[in-house]
C-alpha cells in the first residue's frame, strides 16, 4: 500500500453522505479500508447495495420495508435459502476491490456471474509485489488427491523453494522493467527502443500481484463462498475466502447465519447415503459391500456422521 | 397506490442515514417515489449503486475516487462508451420497483442478464387492475411492418374495443375471484370449496397488472433502453423506457450524454452503406440498383441523411 | 398439430447425414417428433450436441474420447456430479421445441442461462388453443402450503370451473379475432380496420398456448429438472419436467443414473439436521424442543427418514 | 502435437456416423483437425449445432426447417443481423479445443458467455512450451495509443529480448519441474520430497502454453470476433480470432457475409458525427472546431470516410 492510496482512502472516509438508502452499519466501519490476504494481498470494501431487510422487501415485492420485527426477516430469509429461492438474495451487490496473485485471479474469474474490472499490463505497469508462500504453507503433492496437497515439506527443502521462488520472480520482473526500458525505469536507457507493454509483460510468473474491482450479488457471493471456503479449494483462495466470509457476517447477519446452517457446514447426501443411514438409524449392521457406495462415498460418509 | 403503500413509502423517506458511499443527489430526491407509466403502471427507484464517478474510479482500479476533475472524468466515459469498454459500466447498479402489464413483462424479462422477483400469484391474489389503451393509442395493423403499428383508428371502432378489453378482462378477473372463493372476497361462499390460487390465475387476461423487483447493471440497463427505447419496440414497453431514460439522466448525468451521443441518437453504418456515403461526399450520384443495398436498407440511409 | 406441419417433420426424419460428431442413437430415434404434454402442449428435440463421452473428454481436455472403457467414464461422471464439478457437463447441449401454456411459459423462462426463441404475437396470429385442466388435476387451494395445492375438489364445482375456463378463453378469443379482423378471418368485414397484433393479444387468457425454441446446456438443463421436476413445483410445469426427464435419460444415460443419486433423490441436510442424525443413529432420543430446528424443519427431518 | 494426439484425432475421423440433425460440410471436413496459431498453438472444432438455416428455423419457430428457399434464408437473415435480433443466432453453438499462451487466456475469459473446461494444472503437469513472439511482432509501445502497439523495435534489441524471453520462461519452468519431482521427471530423486502442483505452477512465465474446450454460441461468437479481430485487440489474441473468422465462414457462411456487413467492416457513427456528415453531403465545409467532436473523433471520422 503506497501512500498516496492510504491518504486516497482516508479522504473518502472523511466525507460522510446522507441517503435514503437502507444501510449495513458495520460494512460502513470498514468501508474502503484494505484487509491484509496472504503476504501482500488485501480486500476492500469499495461500496455495497441492501441488507438483510432487502431481500424481505424483494420477496414480498412490498412497497416499505420488508415485515415490521425481526423475528419474522429471519424465519423468512431461512425459509428462502433452505428452499433454493435464490432471487430474492440477488437483489443486495457488494463491490470490492482485491489484490490477488495472477493464478488465484485465474481461479476466481471462472465465476462468470460477477462484473471485474481488472488492472490492465497493457496499458500500466505491474509492480514488484509476488506472492511468496510461507514454509509451513509449502505442502506436498497429496498422495490421495490428486488435485490436493498433502503435508508440509521438509525445512530445508521449503527454505531452498522459497528462495527459487523469489529468485525467478524477481529476475523476471527485473528484465521486464528492462525490456519496459520506460522513463521512470531507474536505469531507464534513452538510446534504446521500449518494449511495448502487452508483450514485456508476457515474462512475469504466475504469482505476481494483480488487482481488480470485483462486484456480485448475493446469491453469487454465497455461491462462491460455498465453493472457495470448502476444504477442497486451494489453500490461497481459501485466504480470501475466509476474508469474504467474515465481510457476509458483517453486511447481511441473519443471512450469513442462514448460509452457515443450509450452505457451509450442511451436507448432501446421495439417494444410495440416504438408504444407509435410515439402516443406521434403525441400529442396522451394514457393509459397504451391500450398498451402492464406492469406497470413497462411504469413506466421506463415515466421516460426516462422526 | 394503496393508502397503506404510501404510507410505507412515506416511512422510508422520513429516515435518513449517513453513509460513506458514493450518492446521486439527483436519484435521493426521488427515491421510493412512484413515477406513473401508462394507466395504473408505475416505475419506483428502490435502491441503487454508484454515480458516473463510480465510472471512472473501476476502470481505473483506484483506491480513492476516480480522477480530480469532473472534465476528465466526462472525456474518459465517453472514450470507453465509445470503444465499447463496457465492463467499467457494470459497476453501478439500480434497482426499481415496476408496475406493468403481463405482456409487458413477457418482453422485457428477455433481457436475462438482471435480477428478478415478481409478485407471485401462486402465493397471492391479483388486484383487478388492466391495462387499458386510451383511444389515441389505438392503432392499426401496419402495413408496411408485420410487426408493428399503423395510424390511429376510427374512433367509433375505438371505443368498441376498448369496451370489450374492459368487459373481458373485468368479466375473467371476476371469474377468478368467484373460483378463489377466498375469505375476503365479498360474496365469500363458506359452502363452496376454494380452487388454488395457482390454477385460478390461469383465467385472467395479458393486460392484467403484475409487479417486480428489478436490479440491472448500468451496462444492462443502457442496453435495454437502446433497444426498447427504440421507436422498433411497442409503445406500452417504450412509455416504461421513456422514464428509465429520464432516470438515466438523473443517477449519471455525464454517462447519459455520452449513451446519447453513442447509443441512442447514433447510427450504424453497414460496410455497402458506408461506400454509399463516400461517393455521396465526393459528389457523385449514386442509384441503388448500383449498390448492394436492397430497397429497404437504401431507404434507411435516405432517411438516416435527411 | 396440423397437417403441413406433420409433413415437415416427416421430410426431415428422412434425410439421414453422415457426420464425425458424437451422436445419441436414442435421441436420433425420437429426433423431431412431438412428444405430448397436457391437453395440447408437446415437447420435440429439434438438435442436440455431445452425449455422456463427451463430458469426460471435456473434463480431460482430451484430444481423442475421453477415456477406452465405459466403467472409467462412469466413475468419472458421478464424481464430477457429486463433487460439483459442473463445468463439463456444460459442453453438452439440447435444443427443443416446446409447446406450452403462457403462464407455463412465464415460470420456465425464470431460468436466465438459457437461449429462448418465443413465437411472436406482435408478428403472427396465435391459434385458439387453450390449456383446460382435466377435471382430477382441479385442486384446492392448500391449507399448509400458501403456494400449494391441496386435495381434488368436488365434482360438481370442478364441471363448472372448467366450463367457466373453456368460456371465457374462448370469448376472448373470439374477441382477439374480432379485433385483428384480417383477410383470413370466416368474418372478415373489409369495411372495418384491423387492430394491431400487438394490441389485439392483450385480450387473450393466460392459459393460452404459445411456442418457442429452447436450448440449454445440459449443467443448466439439469438445474432446471432439480427445481421443476420437484413436487413443490406446480402440476403443470411438472408434467413438462417428467418428459425432459424421460430425454435425458436417453440423451446421457449415465450422467441420468448419476442425476438421480446425487440431485433429484438426495437429500441436502441443515448443519442442525445433520447432529440429530448423528444422535439418532447413536441411538439417543431427540425431543425437537432442544434441537434448533423449527417445527417446519423437524417434520421435513422424519417425514426423509421414513 | 504428440504422436498419441494425432492418433487420437485419427481415430474419431474414422468414425462416420448417421444423423438426422442438421450438418455442415465445410466443418465436417475439418473436424478435429489442429489448425495451427502462434508458435505452438492451435483450433480444433470439436463438435457443433446447427447452420444457417437453424438460425431461421428458430426465428420462424418451424416445424420442418427454416425456409425453402436459400434467398429467402438469406434476407431474413441479413434483416435479423441488421436489426439485432440477436437470439436466433443463439441457437447455433460451436465446442473448440484451443492452445494458447496464459496471458492470451486470461484476456479470452472475460467474455463470460462460454462454456470453459481448463486443462488443470492443480491436476496434471503443464508441457514446456512457451510462446515466443518472432522479431517481426515485437514492437515498440505505441507513444499515441497507451495500450497499443507501436512499430517494430531495432533488430539486434529483438534478438536480445527473445533471447530473455526464451531463457526466462525455460529456467523457470525446470525449476517447475525440479519442485514437483516427480517420477516420470528425468533427474527424479527420490530422496527428496515432491511440492504441490497447484503450488510450484506459480513460477511459471505467462506466455506459457495451456489449453481449454471453449464452447459458445453464434451470437456470442461473433460479439467476441468483433472485438477480438478488431486492430485494437493484441496481435496475438487477433491471430486466434483470425482462424475463429474463417471457421465461421465454413460453418454459417450466410450468417459470415451478413457479419462481414454489418459488424466486421461497418460503422458506428455517433450523433455529433452523423451531423457533420449530413454537411459534406451537402457540400459545406466544416471545421472541427465548429462541431462537438473530440480531435481524436474527428480523425477517427475522417479516416473513415477516406
Amino acid at each position: 500500500m503506497r501512500k498516496n492510496n492510504n491518504k486516497d482512502i482516508k479522504n473518502l472516509r472523511k466525507k460522510k453522505n446522507y441517503t435514503y438508502r437502507p444501510i449495513s452499519s458495520a460494512l460502513e466501519r470498514v468501508l474502503y479500508n484494505p484487509i491484509k490476504v496472504l503476504d501482500k494481498g488485501f480486500i476492500r470494501v469499495v461500496d455495497y447495495m441492501g441488507n438483510d431487510s432487502s431481500i424481505v422487501q424483494a420477496a414480498r415485492v412490498s412497497y416499505g420495508k420488508g415485515t415490521k420485527k425481526k423475528s419474522l426477516d429471519k424465519g423468512l430469509i431461512r425459509y428462502l435459502l433452505r428452499h433454493k429461492h435464490t432471487t430474492p438474495f440477488e437483489m443486495c451487490e457488494i463491490k470490492l476491490h482485491v489484490k490477488l496473485p495472477i493464478f488465484i485471479a485465474r481461479q476466481w474469474i471462472r465465476h462468470r456471474t460477477a462484473n471485474i474490472n481488472e488492472y490492465s499490463a497493457r496499458y500500466s505497469i505491474l509492480e514488484d509485489e509476488f506472492y511468496i508462500p510461507r514454509k509451513i504453507n509449502l505442502a506436498k503433492q497429496s498422495t490421495s488427491n490428486k488435485q490436493g496437497r498433502g503435508n508440509e515439506i521438509d525445512n530445508e527443502l521449503a527454505k531452498k523453494i522459497i528462495q527459487i521462488l523469489k529468485e525467478d520472480s524477481k529476475r523476471n520482473y527485473n528484465n521486464y522493467l528492462w525490456m519496459l526500458n520506460e522513463e521512470e525505469y531507474e536505469e531507464y536507457d534513452n538510446t534504446r527502443e521500449s518494449l511495448s507493454r502487452e508483450l514485456a509483460r508476457i515474462n512475469l510468473t504466475l504469482n505476481t500481484y494483480t488487482q481488480w474491482y470485483w462486484k456480485v450479488d448475493l446469491h453469487n457471493f454465497m455461491h462462491f463462498l460455498s465453493l472457495r471456503a470448502d476444504s477442497h479449494s486451494q489453500f490461497e483462495i481459501r485466504a480470501y475466502a475466509d476474508i469474504l466470509l467474515e465481510l457476509l457476517k458483517k453486511w447481511v447477519p441473519i443471512t450469513y447465519e442462514a448460509f452457515c446452517s443450509y450452505k457451509l457446514n450442511s451436507a448432501d447426501l446421495s439417494a444410495e447415503a440416504l438408504e444407509v443411514i435410515k439402516k443406521f438409524i434403525k441400529g442396522k449392521k451394514v457393509k459397504r459391500e451391500n450398498t451402492s457406495l464406492s469406497q470413497r462415498e462411504w469413506d466421506e460418509l463415515i466421516l460426516l456422521l462422526n
